[in-house]
């Protein structure tokens, strides 16, 4: 099953290469204000349900992908 | 406007990070069965409508935050 985690700095924590990207961007005469830069990673994973890839992806997130002093996730199960 | 873009690997291309963290996810007792990583940008970005900023994302994704050659992008506009 298809499976998109997505990690990004949480709230109120510095993220000085999403600084670095928007003076970059204004810069270059973008209208940025403000960049988050974070994470996407899309697996495939084997699990009989949505609900049980949820679960999967959930876990390897909060135990690998994301690091959950700095870090937040998202799980998005492409269901079909 | 709240602008979100993904910035993947093109189909075809190598990804070593993507491969590691596969590698790693099965070493640990995780049923995946391939993973890709790529970038994910949280932009705020000043534009009059959703078309125009789709259109800033677009151009800015395009010249600074995905290399064309192996990366592709996606632009998703938080409209309200």
């Amino acid at each position: 099953m298809k499976v998109t985690v997505l990690v990004r700095p949480k709230d109120g924590i510095l993220d000085p290469q999403g600084e670095a990207i928007d003076r970059s961007l204004q810069g270059l005469g973008y209208a940025s204000r403000g960049v988050r830069a974070g994470k996407v990673f899309d697996l495939e994973l084997d699990a009989a349900t949505a609900a049980d890839a949820r679960k999967a992806a959930s876990e390897l997130a909060d135990a690998v992908l994301a690091n959950a002093l700095i870090e937040q996730f998202e799980v998005i199960v492409h269901d079909g």
